[in-house]
């Protein structure tokens, strides 16, 4: 008789924990993604900030199945589920399952704003980070031979929009690597000339973490020379500015939307009512609703506890994927089974070196101690030991040197620097037109 | 009365060992390059075959300048010389020197056969790597579900053109990402179906070594597994084959053309005869003929010594490149001058674990005891301390662990599979449509 098939649709935090959690046991686990390695997406902002390499915060997903005889891996990128015929619907194939569990995730939520989704960088994939570091370095190049000093200053600032903690560690590690590392790498630009603008809607950043701790945040961001704007709505954008609701306009050739997700698109194709940010409201024990082969954990998933959903973040899609995995199990052996429920170990933000804000175990920590929490923590949650290793020597050298090794302008295949500067990674064109 | 000012043109092994060699000095030294980082061009077939990270063989020349009053960095295309006027004209300013070195390298040379420019992946640009690591992940991920053998075969086809070291390392590492790390990601293949053909036009490989290192050199990789084909001439290639003359085609979706470089197309704006490959004949101080103020050094160059050519190899860009310094120096204090004389060292390569050749000192190495010379010659002419520990880092846990960490098929900015899959990184499709 045919094993149990088990196929998982994504390779994130929530999926990898459905294939560990059942690695070694009686199922068989097909893991696909259309990527073909486990990113770390906590860490896409320091890809970013030219803080860490590209491949350290990857993880090849083959890396892991290669341990257990009973998980393998599939490259693709899942388009559709047949759920009548229990399919998985690939670009180029259809992949059969007994037992179905979606961990595709999340992406940018734009809010339908169109001039949003061309003109701004967001931290969802590697090549975004990668896209936004390049953009970086490359407003600094230009504007390190730029006369005219509007468009200097319009080069050398960067909005964020987005006070949560994406939002704030960027900003504050933008602020490093401006004040700390660029200030001793374009001696020919006055780098205060540099603006960093983290704009929120709301009255704090950090809404959903204690008070004091996003107090805590502002003052550090201020302190780092962030111009911290809140109850700010924002109301488009251009090639060259971002467009303020009952405000000024503010030039800029560097915009990061880091103000929401939404469930992958992957939601849409599946049946039943949506949930606020197109999330599927799931059953007690995550099933897709009418479905009992059909998990939905992590992003994707809106489900409530205590009265509020539970966020779209890590910890909340690692829990999921265990508990899936064991209730797989238990139903595959006939073993009682338990409604999922999360338990809520709190939350950490980092700012900069040296500080962070954690509120864990109901303690409200701030300062260097919530710092090496996080430190940590995300050491902790990091995939493979390589990884690990090189992710903290590069804190390390971070840390000790103020400096940043991986300033580096790369190119896409084919793409050179005339092509990237009037094609660049958004629809966003960085000037040409320089005085000498 | 203002310092004199030198222009160098390109950030490679010469131009930077000129600017390194006039740090200190009573000049100014302007670097321009188009890309924003030093590239240590020799591993890029690691990056190529999955065992460095991009980032950890490119290091930022800014960091360079930083340490030097007198030295700076523009990045900038340079497109071509206004010699009556002494400026260096780039995409969007005009650059005035003094002094300037013209050091922009080679590129790949495909002998005007188009096909091959088309279909044939090189490495000579970070991107290149990049782009070659990507298929060589993408084609085992698309055979691993390929049900037709032929195309299976097809897929787990590799054809690298050119037994120079280039082509003889990357074969060598090839083979042992296949047998010794694919082996164990890819339980779906058998990997022996993997073959790897080197094919070279002359009678034996690494023709400007002594013959017998390039005999051991063949022995090794025949021993790896290497299907080494030796006088076989390419004709062309199409999507999904080479073209052999005078013999069958073989089919493949993976051509690495390594069979010549040619000089920078910046030479093609300069006046003057060209020698073979456009390589710019230079004075024995290494000027451009008629042009006291002008160095040409490195790999646009064309010098004999002993009735031969100086080869386009690293350490002659060195070599030059220190020599320059030393007599714009001499120039500008009214001291001897003397004309540029290459010591040749000797030449290594590296074929796979644990073995390489060396002629070094007029020794002969091989095995052992020349790879070991061969890692530490490449760590010494690495540039940057913490390049040097993550260059030799990754080289020991490939070496302990038998494990490439770097299997990432990364994506270009908006790039995702179905679009990769459809316009791969050249024009030569992979195919997508399978069997289940």
């Amino acid at each position: 008789m045919a094993r149990h098939r088990v196929v998982v649709v994504g390779g994130g935090f929530g999926g990898l924990r459905v294939a560990q959690g059942l690695a070694g046991s009686d199922v068989d686990v097909l893991l696909v993604d259309r990527n073909n390695y486990h990113l770390f997406q906590p860490l896409l902002y320091q890809v970013a900030t030219a803080s860490q390499e590209q491949e350290a915060i990857a993880y090849p997903l083959r890396s892991i199945a290669r341990r257990h005889r009973n998980v393998s891996f599939r490259l693709a990128e899942v388009e559709q589920i047949d759920l009548a015929n229990k399919q998985v619907l690939t670009d180029n194939d259809a992949i059969p399952y007994d037992t179905l569990v979606l961990a595709a995730g999340s992406q940018t939520n734009y809010f339908q704003n169109d001039s949003l989704k061309q003109h701004a960088y967001d931290l969802k994939e590697l090549q975004d980070a990668v896209a936004l570091r390049n953009r970086i370095l490359r407003v600094f190049e230009q504007a390190a031979h730029e006369s005219d000093p509007a468009l200097r200053k319009a080069l050398l600032t960067f909005v964020i929009v987005g006070g949560g903690p994406t939002g704030v560690e960027f900003a504050g590690a933008l602020a490093e690597l401006v004040h700390m590392v660029f200030q001793e790498d374009f001696p020919e630009l006055e780098v205060n000339e540099a603006t960093i603008i983290l704009i929120e809607a709301v009255d704090r950043l950090l809404r959903f973490y204690p008070e004091d701790l996003s107090d805590y945040a502002k003052r550090r961001l201020i302190g780092m020379g962030v111009d911290v704007r809140l109850n700010t709505l924002v109301a488009g954008a251009t090639s060259d500015s971002v467009l303020i609701k009952d405000g000024p306009a503010i030039p800029t050739y560097t915009l990061l939307w880091a103000a929401g997700v939404k469930s992958a698109d992957l939601t849409d194709t599946l049946p039943g009512e949506r949930a606020r940010g197109g999330r599927i409201p799931v059953t007690p024990q995550l099933h897709l609703p009418g479905h009992e082969d059909v998990y939905v954990i992590g992003d994707m998933t809106y489900l409530e506890q205590n009265g509020s959903p539970l966020a779209q973040v890590a910890s909340v899609a690692i829990q999921m994927g265990r508990y899936v995995a064991r209730d797989i199990l238990n139903t595959q052996h006939g073993r009682e089974r338990k409604p999922f429920r999360y338990n809520d170990k709190g939350s950490m933000a980092v700012i900069g070196r040296g500080a962070a804000v954690a509120d864990v175990f109901g303690i409200n920590l701030r300062g260097p101690l919530a710092w090496l929490a996080w430190l940590g923590l995300h050491i902790y949650y990091h995939v493979g030991f390589r990884n690990r290793l090189l992710v903290m020597w590069n804190w390390a050298w971070d840390y000790l040197f103020f400096n940043r090794k991986v300033r580096l302008l790369t190119w896409s295949p084919h793409e050179n620097l005339d092509q990237a500067m009037h094609e660049p990674a958004t629809n966003s064109e960085v000037p040409v037109s320089v005085g000498k």
